[in-house]
């Protein structure tokens, strides 16, 4: 919050701004303060379990989140439960977002322009709860998820044959591993501020877009999202580094410190760059077929096959890695298009990356199991026998990824109805709003398409979207972990 | 068909449709003793293993439903296309039609009135080829898939602790299960035929709406299906039967030789009901308060608790049991009876009956499975324990389980994508299309809702439907093990 109201300071804002975000600031340093002096206790007492670490670690995203919504509301204006919104968006790196033309502020009045009509400060702001959300998630799933013992563990070891000797060798400790991941992070996001301000984009708005790409966030300073930038370097530059984010981050790293092309290319890699191929490829004849004039852009893409390929490989890569930035509305796509970036979204990136949804690497193996579930009825005595990479992947990690599938369609199914229940809408849009949510995308198809926002929903249904955004942040267990009765007892 | 002919007879219908009626039953017998002398061979040359066993049970749907077309193409005159689509239909039991006032016949004319405009001979064939496709599939997965060793096998055995000693009392051989499960499939269908009667249907429709209740087919001799029976003691009936034929078969059986009522209400029986209750509930509750006029049967649903009720039971049931039967367009009921809807298609019936669906029986399963594996994050060395009925279920079974749904899902997506790939449609009506098709529901949402027909899709789009009825049907394995290449393999 220090940042950002330097960043308000030099963008020239008004200084009742500067100051409201430097006193939330301040009241958030006082009350950790407080809380840290508190609840001390002498390390000696402090049993630290692999629950202590999952309740750490929800209870950690869930303090961020309360006290992010400080900026917007004291200075946006905002209700508290659309500021909540926001930020768990924000942390969450998902990008929906309830400012629109249509949002009502705390006072009854609504903003004129819409995003374009906050403060640079607060602009900034809900840029970088993306770039902390995007930096906490790669800690959690390459550093605090192994950590914990959880699927994580088995699976990143089959994924990287030989990463706990090497890893041995070059980070003897998780610290090293975070501070590493961090370097490889903020050296993404320099080049692409670079790249971008040198592509005529104002520094600022690379900045913020910066921070929405490599997190995979969605969050934009323009309220027409990226379909502001009608170039097609710019949105090369932005295709390019979301795909970086939705990448393994180690395999970013590795490749920094020698990796040979051919480890990088592993079998999650390749086959994510394959599925992204065809559906581009599909997606992109979908539209030049098509006599859909995008309603933002204003674009023809009837027979024009660059606009039709650019538009399509935004937006496959976009809504892949979750990261949920626009430049078209998708949801007016004809019906085949939307089918595959709704699977696109359900999938999401790599394992290890910033983005959300199940993850390439479990799709791939869950195809797998079914494959060898398929043989089992010709050769009932014939053992499960699944690969990555060549390695055999243990049952027990097997059964953790099925378990994975299993708890994310439940949950989801539990959050379309609830979310149909507590607010009208279409079963298209309950059903898309609860798939974009959990796997932390931003927009959704029917009255959530890109061209809309989240600002016309009731309260309940956007606390109840905010609460599937944490769940889909954390890979479920973490959160979902506390409704279990055991997890209580003593 | 020669019965088709007798009722065609009794029923007054033109000579013509007799005599081709005849004919094609002549055809059918004449090609099929050509075919049985042609492949002849000593029967101690016949290897038969699993693999021929699927071999036998695919081929032989697929003849059955290539040669359930003739009437159609012969007497209806229609596309043998539309005629394949609805015999498929017809004996994967489910009820989506292609029958409307809008279907182009042959020679280029339309029905001017629908199903209605159908000779009896011809609704006859239709609802009978439910019935025989129904008991088909009662054989199929409680006498046919045990032999095979397949999945059915471990459900089974699991779900009825010591049906094993108690059948090889009973029913030293498969073909005494069969025959009593035919005796108990006949029993239930002339009870239904004699209680709609008795309500004031004509005996012809009585026993065509029984044909469709007992098989969970949904073909109906009305165009406006069981709304055109606006009586509650039809409706109640037909309610009850449809429940008892997404009821395990095995069940009847064992009430009518004396089960004590504690072991019928098992664990798959009693979640079933439960399911049913709550959702009943919720969608009575929707339609009570929602403001909707049915476009079907003018009901007005708005604080109408008995209308509310009747209409909300008769869907829940009926789509639940993968039926299909509509007393109302459910497509325009508020947004989570939708949604509610949708996730009981998914589900279907139970175990061993003529439902489609993933099954009551494989949800618990999964749902136990889920909560097995949410646990290990706390208790990582815990043993998977997942118990059906109090007996532990076995590790191997599971996997079957997640193996089934896994492939149920990427089925349904395939064909969703392969459907809007082929024909102009909405997301939603291609998502709903093809959980209708694979779980044999028969109407979906979006264009394809009660009030109309599958008869405006492409020819492409309807084969493809058709295949996924009969993937559903048999159990998803049956089909999909041909695509395998080991399959073919000596």
């Amino acid at each position: 919050m220090a940042l950002t109201s330097l960043v308000s300071t030099a963008m020239n804002d008004p200084l009742s701004d500067i100051l409201g975000i430097l006193a939330c600031g301040v009241f958030t340093l006082v009350s950790g303060t407080i809380g840290a002096v508190l609840i001390r206790k002498p390390s000696s007492s402090i049993k630290t379990g692999s629950r202590e670490g999952f309740a750490v670690v929800a209870f950690g995203w869930i303090m961020v989140s309360l006290f992010g919504t400080l900026p917007f509301i004291a200075v946006a204006k905002m209700h508290w439960i659309d500021a909540l919104f926001e930020t768990v968006s924000g942390f969450s790196t998902t990008g929906a977002t309830v400012i629109d033309k249509t949002l009502v502020l705390m006072d009854g009045s609504v903003l004129p322009n819409g995003i374009e009509s906050l403060s640079c400060g607060i602009l900034f702001w809900r840029s970088l709860t993306h770039w902390i959300g995007g930096m906490g998630i790669v800690m959690f799933s390459l550093a605090i998820l192994p950590m914990l013992g959880m699927g994580g563990q088995s699976l990143y070891n089959a994924e990287f044959p030989g990463v706990k000797t090497r890893s041995d060798q070059f980070t003897p400790r998780i610290a090293s591993t975070a501070k590493i991941l961090c370097l490889v992070y903020i050296i993404l996001t320099f080049l692409e501020v670079f790249l971008l301000y040198m592509g005529g984009m104002p520094l600022f708005d690379a900045v913020c877009h910066s921070f929405g790409t490599i997190a995979t966030g969605g969050a934009s300073t323009k309220n027409i999202n990226i379909a502001f930038y009608q170039d097609s370097y710019i949105q090369a530059v932005i295709i390019l580094f979301m795909f970086l984010g939705g990448c393994n981050f180690l395999l970013h790293f590795r490749i920094l410190t020698g990796l040979s092309l051919r480890d990088y290319l592993n079998e999650e890699f390749r086959t994510y760059v394959v599925i992204l191929f065809f559906s581009t490829l599909i997606v992109s004849a979908c539209l030049f077929f098509s006599h859909i004039v995008d309603p933002v852009s204003g674009n023809k893409y009837h027979h024009e096959a660059w606009l039709s390929f650019r538009a399509a490989l935004f937006q496959v890569v976009s809504l892949s890695t979750t990261t949920g930035f626009t430049t078209a509305n998708f949801a007016v796509w004809p019906a085949a298009a939307c089918i595959i970036l709704m699977g696109l979204m359900f999938m999401g990136g790599c394992g290890g990356s910033t983005s959300g949804g199940i993850k390439c690497v479990r799709i791939i193996l869950l195809c797998k199991f079914s494959i060898s579930e398929l043989r089992k009825n010709i050769f009932p005595r014939s053992l499960q026998n699944i690969r990555l990479n060549g390695k055999r992947f243990n049952l027990s990690g097997t059964n953790r990824i099925l378990g994975f599938f299993m708890i994310y369609i439940f949950t989801m199914f539990l959050f379309t109805l609830l979310l149909s229940l507590t607010c009208d809408m279409s079963p298209l849009t309950a059903i898309t709003a609860s798939i974009s949510c959990l796997s932390n995308v931003g927009p959704a198809f029917g009255t959530l398409s890109p061209d809309s926002s989240y600002a016309w929903m009731t309260s309940t249904a956007k606390l109840l979207l905010a609460a599937e955004m944490l769940i889909g942040r954390l890979e479920l267990y973490t959160i979902l972990i506390f409704i279990l009765p055991s997890f209580w007892k003593k």
